[in-house]
């Protein structure tokens, strides 16, 4: 996410720095050319930083949000790509005075972790979701805004509470059926169930692949939504189960006609 | 599902004809060079045929093999399509003698439905599974892996009970969870949550736009199986859900990293 971001802007001629957590990550970011420079040392980078992209799970991000608040220079412009937006924005809400943050949420992604996947391409045409705090009004908005287009997204802004609530349904539930589906066919103990898996498995699991840090940071920090999600959810998919049950095919063929028609209504461009 | 098996057919020179249920679509076929001929009328086609592949949702098809086998001239040969095999196989089974029947099951498949969809290289490289009924040996087995072969399939014989537990775990209910999450979306009453959705609800969801007859058809035909897998589902996904309200985070990350090693292991290649 970070590598994506950074390559987007080196390659537009704009002036990007690392931190990174290992020395090889740095490495291939300078070789790829995502950044001019970089270092593992946190405060260094930030003394010369005018804008620092927080990219990191969600539980992490709040934690160095704080470590960077505490060595901010004056007018330092923070913000994070963090999936759950209302615990990143009340964090922000209590940063030292100073530090100026912006939340934000660029909704793409892949599952191939790391600079080794990073794409300048993989915003264009995303949605990216900014939200209000206490110390965003004017420029670090301004700015905020300018880091999403310069990576070809639109920008929304969004609610914290509101963007949670959303993506819990649209995004961290899913997440966490895919995992449940491989975990479930694991617990079936069935070998041939692998071995017949096909595209349609191999789809409805991909974001099981994702970091499971990543997975488990936005679950955690974003439950409550994910907990309500996952009521409506479970009420459909029993709704469904107990059609076939009940040889009820009038019912099955309406729920499944709805939800294909709106499936379809969503991504006709794709079909 | 048969448009892209006749294309593969005719295309290396094998004489095929179709049964369709409108003039255009045979029409189609026609055009495309999926079929040498054919007509609306199953007596008239069956007359002439040595080997009928029935490609329809599960109960139309179950309907079909009995209609034909009543047709049957001697030896003709006949297969399906279908996604269950346990209520086909026990339908096949009760056919009266005369016609010789074996269970199919190419898996693979796209969501696009009908002749327009249709690829020749669809089943390529993919798993033809092919289950025994009482009058399956010999020449209908042997006939039957031709046709798995003649498309690129690899041939698997598997008891048609033992292959629609497994397809539950890996199809059929994730079918099912795919529709859900869209009526789940849906039920939320948020605009924003469709508005955010990106690739991976995309992903997750795919197996939702497909035919809801198909669909439908699949789950009442292998009801009993997708219990039992819903009921391994429901577990480990309020599991993770619980895991997330706990705020038990040594939890979470190991189921996550359990899934995410499973589904890596599985589509390595693609990764």
């Amino acid at each position: 996410m970070g590598g994506s971001v950074a390559l987007a802007l080196s390659q537009q001629g704009h002036r990007v720095r690392g931190v990174t957590r290992s020395e090889d990550t740095l490495h291939t970011a300078l070789q790829m050319g995502a950044v001019e420079g970089g270092s593992l040392d946190l405060s260094a980078e930030v003394a010369q930083a005018g804008l620092v992209l927080v990219a990191a799970p969600t539980q992490t991000s709040i934690r160095l949000l704080g470590s960077i608040a505490s060595l901010a220079p004056p007018d330092l412009i923070l913000t994070d790509a963090c999936s759950s937006k209302g615990e990143v924005v009340r964090a922000m809400n209590a940063l030292p005075p100073g530090a100026r943050a912006v939340g934000g949420h660029p909704m793409a992604g892949k599952e191939v972790a790391g600079i080794q996947g990073a794409d300048p391409a993989l915003f264009h045409g995303a949605t990216w979701v900014l939200s209000k705090t206490n110390s965003s009004e004017g420029r670090p908005s301004e700015v905020c805004e300018l880091l999403a287009r310069l990576c070809g997204s639109e920008v929304l802004w969004v609610d914290a509470e509101e963007h949670d609530r959303a993506v819990a349904t649209i995004s961290h539930l899913p997440l966490l059926t895919a995992a449940a589906l491989v975990l479930a066919a694991e617990e079936s103990g069935s070998e041939l169930a692998w071995r017949l898996a096909a595209s349609g498995f191999r789809d409805t699991t991909r974001l099981a692949a994702g970091e499971p840090e990543m997975g488990a940071d936005l679950a955690l920090t974003n439950s409550d939504a994910v907990r309500a999600a996952h009521g409506l959810f479970a009420e459909q998919l029993g709704g469904l189960v107990d059609a076939a049950r009940a040889q009820d095919k009038p019912r099955l063929l309406a729920l499944l006609a709805q939800a294909a028609a709106r499936r379809q209504a969503m991504y006709r461009r794709e079909q």
